[in-house]
């Protein structure tokens, strides 16, 4: 099955307590597209980069089957910049550095052949820029959106007129609270099927993340790890291997769905091991598998 | 088998996002037996009061099978008295008051009936009482501990000694960084297994709770509730229905540890459901069954 990606594709400064690192590669687009390319191998990548972005990149990305029709390369522009502090607890930062670049006046214009896309992510973007790409597709069957609360500051009309038209929203608890106006998680995705979205994915970081459907909850623990190294781009590949294992298996049942949000757990607990997309790169079957063997370890127990 | 509860017994005022309530009954001795009495009936508490705590909650607790004869009586003395707010977060909490009242001199004298308890849950509260409480048992089979920061911060010395002579350690996640100097909770509990515990549980509220051993992980994470009203004495219910659970059981092995943190889990999350003991006093097996059901359900899936 087919997988839609949109996001952007950036360079990232980012500092934590164990380290920095500068100038690597980052973006929401690029985090999904990696960690969906080891379920699926038609993916059709959206998204737009300036001409100071490392053609081996692509490269690489194409040769995992990445289709990369959809990325639209600006002469003389440069690519989005992102440079990010993390707190010593790790689930906090501080932005320090925005710079659009490119994504500035990006009107994404999708390819004849991804019209047909059947798995759709929408990547944490301008709630527009979604929007313009849900509008173009022709008969989608999952749409999947992430956003985060700066949307939710500055365009909550436009955001809320999005999630109205898809089926899964993935944010986290905060962000869910923000949106419903609702503190306890439970009536927090009532308001939000409300809204549209058939499923909540509430994403907590080193919590682990909570699947919500109408009176349907499942709720996946984090794998604590010994060393978390950069958690920029969990979130994104938790959303890349949760879409690439639903287009995989082409199984949209929340039985399904909850084996999805455990497959997007692993790939996001790959990703903190390292800065930028060093571990994310370096994965393969066994590992995969083997790392969904820890999250079947850790969280069984019989009565 | 035997329960022996140590802590306080006190008077609240507590004040959430969704309510308050003004003196009522509450103390980590009193939400552990309560939670404990569940499981067993042979549950020999400890802690003092002053003659201004209500005669009918002694009797309500010793009709549980709760033995009162540890209870210290200080005539003309004042019971402790706690008083806090919670953030909208429910997660962080300020303290407004805290009377020591009776509890400023309390040094518990062990009935002889109680110095064969097998397990002993020493609750929150100044290690140098935890301690004197231990030296006088004379063969308990597992000693669990529960601390907090405050401790750490005063009288880290005495509260590693105690801790070098016991089984389980009940703390939070920043109570464990704080503790062992380490920010992965993986690499916390390797230095808190140096230090004399064999397991560790990191108790994070609307997280869930870990359990730890060398080389072995459990992460059963909370229910999502339509609504909590207050989460004082969480933590004390999680233990006291965890203790309660290993001593009805009597197997402390790690499989059934982590049956007893699913169960802890369970009786937190009725008790986070009303103020004070609201909730807890009103339980019987059935609504444990039923409850116990639901944590199977949020956390199964199968690949």
């Amino acid at each position: 099955m087919s997988v839609l990606t949109v996001g952007t594709v950036a360079f990232d400064d980012i500092e934590t307590p164990f380290g920095r690192a500068e100038k690597v590669i980052g973006g929401a687009c690029t985090y999904i597209s990696w960690a969906a390319s080891y379920f699926v191998n038609d993916i059709r990548l959206t998204s737009v980069i300036g001409n100071d972005f490392p053609n081996e990149e692509i490269k690489e990305l194409e040769s995992r089957g990445v289709n990369m029709q959809g990325l639209k390369l600006i002469e003389n522009g440069k690519t989005f910049f992102w440079a990010g502090r993390y707190h010593s607890n790790m689930n906090q930062r501080d932005t320090l550095v925005t710079d659009l670049n490119v994504l500035d006046d990006f009107d994404p214009e999708l390819p004849e052949s991804y019209k047909d896309s059947k798995y759709v992510m929408l990547g944490n973007l301008t709630p527009d820029i979604q929007a313009r790409v849900l509008e173009q597709l022709s008969a989608p069957k999952l749409v999947v959106l992430d956003t985060m609360n700066f949307w939710m500051d500055v365009a909550m009309d436009k955001l809320k007129e999005v999630i109205s038209k898809i089926d899964v929203l993935t944010i986290n608890d905060e962000e869910a609270r923000q949106l419903s106006g609702e503190y306890s998680l439970v009536r927090a995705a009532e308001k939000i099927f409300e809204m549209g979205p058939k499923f909540l994915v509430v994403k907590k970081g080193e919590h682990g993340a909570l699947l919500l459907a109408p009176n349907e909850i499942f709720y996946v623990p984090a794998l604590p790890l010994a060393e978390v190294k950069d958690p920029t781009g969990a979130g994104d590949t938790f959303a890349g291997g949760f879409i690439g294992y639903l287009a995989k298996t082409d199984d949209i049942s929340f039985e399904n769905m909850k084996r999805a949000v455990v497959y997007g757990s692993a790939m996001a607990s790959f990703c903190v091991e390292e800065f930028s997309l060093g571990k994310l790169k370096a994965l393969d079957q066994e590992m995969i598998s083997e790392r969904i063997g820890k999250f079947v370890e850790i969280t069984s127990f019989s009565l």
